[in-house]
């Protein structure tokens, strides 16, 4: 290897970013230094205020600085509704959908026994005392399609039934725009079973 | 937008690494915060130290924390060699081939009248230098297939002439308008022995 110990440092610490393999770090490492060195300041800066002050909304759970998101804060939110996702970047994908007003709930993750998640990694007693509040009138599951994802949902709304809490699962199906040629059998399947009539 | 300022602000300042559009850069924020926060330290680490002490080797303008890089200061290396490349990029790529074993000048951009880059921006005074010290044997140009290429390695020939030392260009097996960078090693290799006198 022909660089210096702190360029290859560098390119290792780049490593840790999703999705940037040895060839994109190289690039990464030698632009910053070369071209965009305030840049880079600047990211150093970013970087340090959120590890030292994000963490998670003590009521949803998504990744924010204050005690509370400005989701859950927020007065104009339907607080009777919560959309339950897996991970922070399912709240920004429905809020770019502009579709829902209600409020969400981040398991950051899901139920996955063999990798040692159980209830309690992904937020279930906080959600369980919320259910018991007694001011939720719909939860919605917006788990991922996977066998986990499923799963989880499924154990929610088990643990929803006590306190006759409507329990909504988002529709699976054929994609808008998608065609059905290219659409995988699985979901086709899914679609055909989620029929609904016409009005 | 649904996020807080300081996950924002990592956000954009991620935008800052090329190839990391907004949602790359939604990813690795969510990503470092959730699952990562100990890679996101060592990366402040590592940026920091690089931007403190990497700075250029004094002989070849090479990426590097010491006064003169390790090639240049290689004393197995060839002296009487120069390959003179655009980019730190383009070393490593040089080096991936193992075909070479002379020294290199990095020329850190090529000659862009238009862009404002004159002979002084690429280190034309410190390779006047080295050419006037008489140890140079032969420099190889290796800037990249391309117009500006072309005329930075038309350019830096000239500025050969009056010491006769060999001027020889990387043979054509390099793709026409591709960058060193992305080329693979065999076709590097194939380059650097192919290379031919300039009349």
């Amino acid at each position: 290897m022909s660089l210096s110990p702190l360029l290859q440092n560098l390119m290792q610490g780049l490593r840790c970013l999703p999705g940037v393999g040895p060839k994109s770090a190289q690039r990464m490492t030698f632009h910053l230094l070369q071209h965009d060195r305030l840049g880079a300041k600047r990211l150093i800066e970013a970087l340090t205020q959120a590890l030292e002050h994000v963490g998670y909304c003590q009521y949803c759970r998504m990744l924010c600085e204050e005690t509370v998101c400005h989701i859950c804060s927020n007065v104009k939110r339907d607080k009777a509704k919560i959309c339950i996702v897996e991970s922070p970047a399912d709240v920004m994908a429905i809020e770019a959908s502009q579709q829902y007003r209600g409020q969400y709930f981040v398991l950051m993750g899901h139920l996955s026994p063999l990798d040692g998640i159980g209830p309690e990694d992904i937020g279930m007693e906080l959600l369980g005392k919320r259910f018991a509040q007694g001011d939720i009138a719909e939860i919605i599951l917006a788990t991922n399609p996977t066998v986990e994802g499923d799963a989880t949902a499924y154990y929610i709304a088990d643990m929803a039934k006590p306190y006759k809490i409507q329990t909504t699962r988002i529709a699976h199906g054929v994609p808008m725009g998608g065609e059905l040629e290219h659409v995988d059998s699985g979901t086709l399947a899914q679609a055909l079973v989620g029929r609904r009539e016409l009005e």
